[in-house]
């Protein structure tokens, strides 16, 4: 999406040539309008599929999923990122993040997932797969189904895409990076 | 905002007569067509104020602020909530939730307010008004202008909404809890 693209290279910036900072219009502010045309765009990516809600993590994979759950007109449901104890009522996986070097708890109440859900999964970042990969197994708990995997950035010289295609899922990614080099961004 | 109370009626749940859970489309699963018309009532009602931004706190202020940036075509800023120790890049706050009963240090990177930025300040709910005080000190400690404060539900049997208003600021709420009573809840 040259938009993006563009957006990424511009305000964009790059740090020890593995991690990409957007906290002007992605992960801090936001830029509301970028936001409904990459909500448009996943709809658009994914018009085929029977999606009934699409799922997310707080904080910055929300804004672009109301516009895409806006765009398909289906509910959005945001997993919530823990580190205290998790009730029964709850699906939980761990994820890893690498741009914060953390593991999280997250999870959603059992009640907004249903065996007959076609779930469109959408994030920010796509680094090693482990955030995507918790929301996959926390569909799978749910007996629910997985119809793609909606992604803003991706980060292709990491394994995360790889991963999840070898599993079977459908990726669609907004932009595909693939490299970093001194200080630039170079995309696939 | 009738359609708000409407969806507050038929899907809210009241703990203790004082606690609502809106989760079902406010908290956790997302309502995006509310959101929209939500974002849209906020933009109507400060129109003639000059905002130049909108700044909220993760992660359930962050979808109808979205929609209200989308409208009055202005960037959207989420302070984050940290527990960790924070740099001296960030203008930082005390705000203690009601609702989670914790608090938390809520963060905004200076580089995203200006002394010339009008404020229009968004949250989901409105109790003691700790976050929405939080919030105006970081817009305080930039030099920037709070315009106004824009709130989803309003308890107005606490105190929050009338602390604000003596210290000068514009409140607009979408829905006024006046009390809840045996499990329902009562508009003002």
């Amino acid at each position: 999406m040259e938009l993006l693209k563009n957006k990424i290279q511009t305000e964009g910036r790059v740090f020890n040539d593995s991690l990409l900072k957007v906290d002007s219009f992605l992960n801090h502010q936001l830029d509301p309008q970028l936001m409904l045309k990459m909500g448009e765009e996943f709809a658009k990516r994914f018009q085929a599929e029977p999606i009934t809600k699409i799922l997310t993590i707080e904080a910055s994979g929300i804004a672009v999923s109301i516009m895409a759950g806006l765009t398909i007109n289906v509910p959005v449901v945001f997993a919530r990122k823990k580190k205290s104890a998790v009730t029964n009522d709850f699906y939980c996986a761990q994820a890893y993040s690498f741009t914060k070097q953390e593991t999280n708890t997250i999870t959603v109440d059992k009640k907004f997932l249903d065996p007959t859900d076609k779930i469109l999964i959408i994030d920010d970042f796509l680094a090693n797969g482990e955030a995507a990969l918790g929301l996959v197994d926390i569909v799978n708990q749910a007996g629910a189904t997985v119809v793609g995997i909606g992604i803003v950035i991706e980060k292709s010289f990491q394994p995360g895409a790889k991963k999840l295609k070898e599993l079977g899922y459908r990726v669609e990614s907004l932009a595909r990076i693939a490299s970093f080099s001194n200080g630039n961004v170079n995309f696939l």
